[in-house]
C-alpha cells in the first residue's frame, strides 16, 4: 500500500492555464470557431495532461494484460478458459484484433501475463508479472487476497514504468481473460449501485439462459464476499481480476507521469473505475475510447463522468477500441500543431455581426 | 443529360454473394462472433462494393470542391465570401483542417475550383472546372441554369475519372463555399419535406438573429423558385450550388466504378441526397462518416437510410469527417485481411451451449 500511496501523491491536476492558452490557439486556426468539435477538446486535454504546448504522440502503447478467472468454473463464459493462454500466443504472433488495429494506429502492443492459469512458453516480447495462476472462484470466496491485489496494482506500475522509459506519449488499456466480464460486472455493481441485471451483458456471447446464470453467479459472489464500496482494494480483491488490477495500476502510473490514458471498453472501464476510486484525480487523465455493447459500461462512464468518443458496437476488448481512439487523439494534436492560422494563411476572419 | 443517363446505367448492385462469404470469413477470425461491430459491417460493405475478396485501400482520395454562392448577398454567412478563394489557397498550401486530417489518414486531397467567384492563381495542384463565377442569388431566382447544373455534375464525373486513373480505392467528399449551408438546407427541405426551421443551422457560426434571417432567405428562395422535388436536377439548379453538383457527380461516378464513397457532413450529405435522387442505387456505395452539428444532416441520413460512424460535433466540412472515417474504413478492411483465424492461431472455438 505504501507504494500506491506514494505514487498517487505524485498525481497532480492538469495544467488549466495551458488548456486556456491552447483554446485560444485553436480559435485562431483557419476554421469556424469550435467547428472541429470534440477533436478540439481532446487536443486541449492532451496539452493540459502533458503540460506541453505542442505534444507529439510519437510513442503510442497499448497494454494488453491477460489473466484467468476462477469464476469460469461456474460456466459464465461460452469459451473454454484455455482460450486466455491461446490468445496470448495469438497476440505475440500478431494475429489478433488488437495487433491489427494497434498497427493501424501506429501503436505498439505490450502483452503482459498477470495471472494466466498455465505457464506460457518463453517469449522475449511477453512481459511476465504472474501473481497467481488465475484468480479464485469469487462465487465461493474472494477472487484474490488483499495482498495479491496490491501486488497486481504495483505490477501495473512497473509495467508502465518500463514502457515509459522506452517512450510512451499516450497509452491505451486492453485485456484478455475468459470470464472477465463477470468480474467487471461485479465491480461495476458495487461501485455504481446499479442492479446486477442491468449491468450484466453477454460477454463473449452467452445465450439468455447463460446470462441469467451469470447474473445469479455475480449476486452470489457479492453476497458471499460483501465487498466494501468505500474500499477500492477490497472490491478489487474480492470480485476483481488480476488484469483489472494491473490496468488500474497502469492508469494510476500514467497519470503520475502526465501521460494520457485511452480507456478501452467494459473491462478496461472497470479498471478505470477502480483507479478512480483509489484516486479521483486520475479522471482528468482519462479519454474514454468508445461505448461498449456491454450494458454496464455506460454506468461506469456516467459514474466517472466520461463521454466516449464513438460507438461502433464493439465488444472485443484487448484494447481494440482504444487503438482506434488513439488515432483520433493523434489527429486532434495534429490539428493544433499543423493547421495554419487566419494570419499565416491570409484568410479573413469572421465579420462583426 | 445523356452522359448522366449513360453513367448511371453502369451502376450495379453490390456483390451480395461476396458479402455473405465475407461474413463467414469474419466469423472465423479470432474474436467472439460479431464483436468488432460496425467495423465488420464496413469490411463487408467494402467487399461487396469493390467485388474484391481482399480489398486494399492503398489509394485514398478526398475531393474538396470549392464554389461561391450568390445568396451570400443576403448576409447569410458571418464570413465574407472572399474566404472561399482564400481557403482554396490554404488547401493548396496544406494548412487547412482537411490537409492535416487527410494526411493523418494517408489520403491525398484533390482541390477543385467548381465556381469560385474570382480567377485563382495558376497552380498545378488545382483542378479547374469553373462553370461560373459563383451561383446566382437563389433568393431572387435560380442559383444556376439547368444546363449549368448538368455541366457541373459531368465535371464531377471528369474529376473522379482523372483520379480513378491515378488510383482511387476509396474516396471521401468535401467542400468549401461561403454560403453553402444555405444551399444545402434548401435542398434538404425540398427532398425531405421537413420544415426549414428544423433544417437550418448556424453554418460557420451565425447568431440567433442571423439564423432567423437565413430561414427567411431559404423560404423566399423556395417560394420564388418552386423547385420540383421529383426532379433532382431542377432542385439542384434552383437552390443548389456548383460544388454540391460536382460532388453529386463524383458520387455517381465512383459508384459506376465500384469505389466506396465516404460522405462527409451536411453539404456533402446534400450532394449525396441529390445523387440518391438521381439514382437510388448509389446508396449502397455510400458510407456516412459522421453526424454533423447542422440540424438538417440527420434528416438527410434518415432519408437515404444511412447511419453515421461517429459523432464528434464536427461542422467544418472540407471533407474532415470523411478523412477520419476513411481511417476506420481502412481499419475494417485490415481486420478482414490481417487477423488470424481460430484454426491458424490454434484458438479453441465457442463451446456448444
Amino acid at each position: 500500500m505504501k507504494r500506491i500511496e506514494k505514487l498517487i501523491a505524485q498525481i497532480s491536476a492538469p495544467d488549466t492555464k495551458l488548456m486556456e492558452k491552447t483554446q485560444k490557439r485553436l480559435d485562431n486556426l483557419t476554421k469556424p470557431l469550435g467547428s472541429l468539435g470534440r477533436l478540439e477538446g481532446l487536443a486541449k486535454q492532451i496539452c493540459g495532461i502533458t503540460g506541453k504546448d505542442n505534444p507529439y504522440l510519437g510513442n503510442k502503447v497499448i497494454f494488453t494484460l491477460a489473466a484467468d478467472h476462477g469464476v469460469t468454473e461456474e460456466g459464465v463464459s461460452p469459451y473454454p478458459k484455455e482460450v486466455t493462454a491461446q490468445m496470448v500466443y495469438n497476440f505475440l504472433a500478431g494475429g489478433a484484433g488488437i495487433n491489427v488495429l494497434a498497427s493501424h494506429s501506429g501503436a505498439r502492443v505490450v502483452v503482459v501475463d498477470m495471472a494466466v492459469a498455465s505457464d506460457l512458453r518463453t517469449d522475449p516480447r511477453l512481459v511476465i508479472k504472474k501473481i497467481a495462476y488465475g484468480s479464485k472462484n469469487m462465487a465461493k470466496g474472494p477472487a484474490m487476497s488483499r495482498d495479491e491485489a496490491v501486488k497486481a496494482i504495483v505490477a501495473g506500475f512497473e509495467v508502465f514504468e518500463d514502457e515509459f522509459r522506452r517512450g510512451a506519449d499516450i497509452i491505451g488499456t486492453g485485456e484478455m481473460g475468459i470470464g472477465n466480464t463477470t468480474a467487471a460486472s461485479a465491480i461495476t455493481a458495487v461501485f455504481t449501485g446499479k442492479p446486477v441485471e442491468e449491468i450484466t451483458g453477454r460477454g463473449a456471447g452467452i445465450d439468455d439462459k447463460g446470462i441469467k446464470h451469470k447474473v445469479e453467479t455475480i449476486k452470489k459472489a457479492l453476497a458471499i464476499n460483501k465487498p466494501d464500496a468505500g474500499d477500492a482494494i477490497d472490491v478489487l480483491s474480492k470480485v476483481g481480476g488480476f488484469e483489472i488490477a494491473g490496468l488500474a495500476g497502469i492508469i494510476l502510473a500514467a497519470a503520475s507521469r502526465k501521460v494520457p490514458v485511452v480507456v478501452d471498453g467494459f473491462i478496461s472501464g472497470a479498471a478505470a473505475l477502480v483507479a478512480y476510486k483509489i484516486e479521483p484525480k486520475v479522471k482528468d487523465y482519462m479519454i474514454a475510447a468508445h461505448q461498449s455493447v456491454e450494458g454496464g459500461h455506460k454506468y461506469i462512464l456516467e459514474h466517472i463522468g466520461l463521454k466516449p468518443l464513438f460507438d461502433l458496437n464493439l465488444r472485443l476488448g484487448e484494447g481494440t477500441g482504444a487503438a482506434l481512439a488513439i488515432g483520433l487523439a493523434e489527429a486532434s494534436v495534429k490539428i493544433l500543431t499543423q493547421m495554419a492560422t487566419f494570419q499565416s494563411a491570409n484568410v479573413s476572419e469572421k465579420k462583426n455581426e
